[in-house]
């Protein structure tokens, strides 16, 4: 079968082994996958992000000896059930899945070799036990979404939001347009987001963003105390107001750039008693000022990785048609454009969400 | 009457006019103060706390114009009262208070001018509202804890640990040291701490650590997962174990150094889903790896300042007897010898708390 295969920093389409099912495995047919930023960072930074995983997890990422066959936000459609399967969705059956295969050692698909590809490739294998049919009334490129969303579902799960809680998204890009939505969820709050791409301004706006900002012209800080003031005790934050302020509602930021320097100015433009929800994947050292965020007594919370019961409600949210996240969808492409779709990804900040359909 | 004035970062002790009590105020004679470690961050570092203040909070923590009075860790004796006092607490009485008096604008005690000293005095100014009546059967020097062990009181607060999480304290200066008492408050479970001092870590043992570490000598680190790990499923933390590691209960760490480089250790050394929590003042730029935060999902909390609420809970498990913190005290010096006293603090790691006699 045909695949895009990463090996030495470059993308290339070839031919691989069929992946067999094993024991409890389903054999899937790939309908979409998306491009996520994580694939861009293990091109560009394949060695780096090993080192990471490395130190923090006490295991490599990646075999870099090898090909590897990116693709962990996908759709697909059961082809065969190998052994030992209960068989309960139908052989045809549209189905998502959080990207793991359920062996003795669980393995994270998108980051392994051509025997375990992603779904950079015309099909895949899958843990039946994991598998979650998609209703006929949903889009497959809309289905495509339920990975990223369930990321930034976890990331504000973490953030334990109450009701009159303003957020901050600092950053509109991928990571940031499926925060507001997720954010969107939950009734009438007010969300502020900032940007420096119109583009993706418009988008933030369009998936639920009330107060969208372009730092070039003002503070997203600003902004941001300003829809977060209040007269009204019963939703002030706990804490004394700073001096000549408004008291404030509990203002909770999401860093969703991942570059150095953006922790630092969140902490800076933070009230006290802020929240911090790291969403960006910074890979260089950073730089930051304790005695700000001491001062300040802010929290700070980095998420990256949810549940599986996560990436299941947040595909129940998709089904229910709770998210209007079909602006998040900016093309598709074929595997023979991959490579195109990437540097589109990595130059073009109108893009926010392009997937890979490899039955073109 | 007598007081220790700090200007241009040096120490002396002088004459200074007599404070008044204002509406709803109490004259208090000064029984002991505490030297706190941001004294001495004050004394040496005044401009750049000043900065960091002003930048966090909007104001600037001291006028250093003017000659500062330091002292906001007291005992005190009731002497008269202002007018518009209920005069609850009889004359003569030993009181505590958060230092802070409730004016139009509050007022924290112990980084003002002579108008308004703090405990460096013979005498200082509270407020009514704020006095908690020292029992008989508490001594003086016990009572004066009070103001450090709220700080590690709401650290410890803001840790939100279960009965099975396993803290590591890094450093067992007066913060580390007030946090293993606090932490010694909810019963059985084992604390781990580090210190590079003899003398400190001998403290940490009676104050209640379980395991204590020389860095020098072994990884506080590879001791705390140790006393962490489990076998038990109704205690293990959630979250994905590390390959080839036992799981884990719940790690949750203290960082209690204040440097540059401590943080980013505490990262690299804790398992994924770790709570740090930063009570240490890092007064410079520091540095971390974010990306290892995202990877381990790491929480990391800054803490500062109590609630009058959670003062007063601290002298109430004071006052019960809760915590046997008499080994803190390593000193009692007269208004003379407290600029020895700072050098004392400031060079020798075997001094905790030292308190300050204003009646010697």
């Amino acid at each position: 079968m045909r695949a895009v295969i990463m090996q030495d920093a470059k993308l290339r389409v070839e031919e691989i082994a069929e992946p067999v099912p094993g024991l409890g495995e389903v054999l899937v047919d790939v309908l979409a996958c998306g491009i996520c930023g994580s694939d861009l960072h293990c091109l560009a930074h394949a060695p780096d992000l090993n080192a990471a995983t490395s130190v923090a997890l006490g295991v490599e990422l990646m075999d870099l000896t090898r090909p590897v066959v990116f693709g962990h936000e996908f759709v697909g459609r059961v082809a065969a059930y190998g052994p030992e399967t209960s068989q309960r969705i139908p052989v045809g059956s549209r189905v998502v899945s959080m990207p793991a295969l359920l062996r003795e050692q669980t393995t994270f698909l998108g980051f392994g070799g051509p025997e375990v590809p992603g779904a950079y490739a015309e099909r895949i294998v899958l843990s039946e036990a994991l598998l979650i049919e998609v209703p006929d009334h949903l889009p497959t490129d809309v289905a495509a979404l339920t990975e990223p969303l369930a990321v930034a579902y976890r990331t504000v799960a973490k953030a334990d939001l109450g009701d009159h809680d303003v957020p901050l998204v600092i950053g509109c890009g991928p990571i940031g347009l499926a925060l507001i939505a997720v954010l969107r969820l939950h009734g009438d709050r007010r969300i502020v987001a900032a940007d420096y791409s119109p583009a993706r301004r418009a988008l933030a706006s369009r998936l639920g963003a009330d107060i969208v900002i372009d730092p070039a012209v003002e503070s997203p800080y600003a902004a941001w105390l300003s829809a977060a003031a209040t007269d009204d005790p019963a939703i002030m934050a706990p804490g004394t107001p700073v001096a000549g302020q408004l008291p404030l509602r509990q203002t909770v930021a999401f860093e969703c750039v991942g570059a150095p320097g953006v922790i630092d100015q969140i902490i800076a433009g933070s009230p006290p008693g802020s929240r911090i929800l790291v969403a960006g994947m910074c890979m260089t050292a950073d730089t930051f000022h304790p005695a700000q965020a001491v001062l300040k007594e802010i929290d700070i919370r980095f998420a990256m990785m949810y549940t599986p019961q996560q990436f299941a409600e947040t595909f129940a949210h998709l089904a229910a048609s709770d998210f209007d996240v079909a602006p998040l969808l900016t093309g598709t492409v074929s595997m023979d454009q991959v490579a195109d779709a990437f540097d589109r990804l990595a130059n073009s900040p109108s893009d926010a969400k392009i997937l890979l359909d490899p039955t073109r």
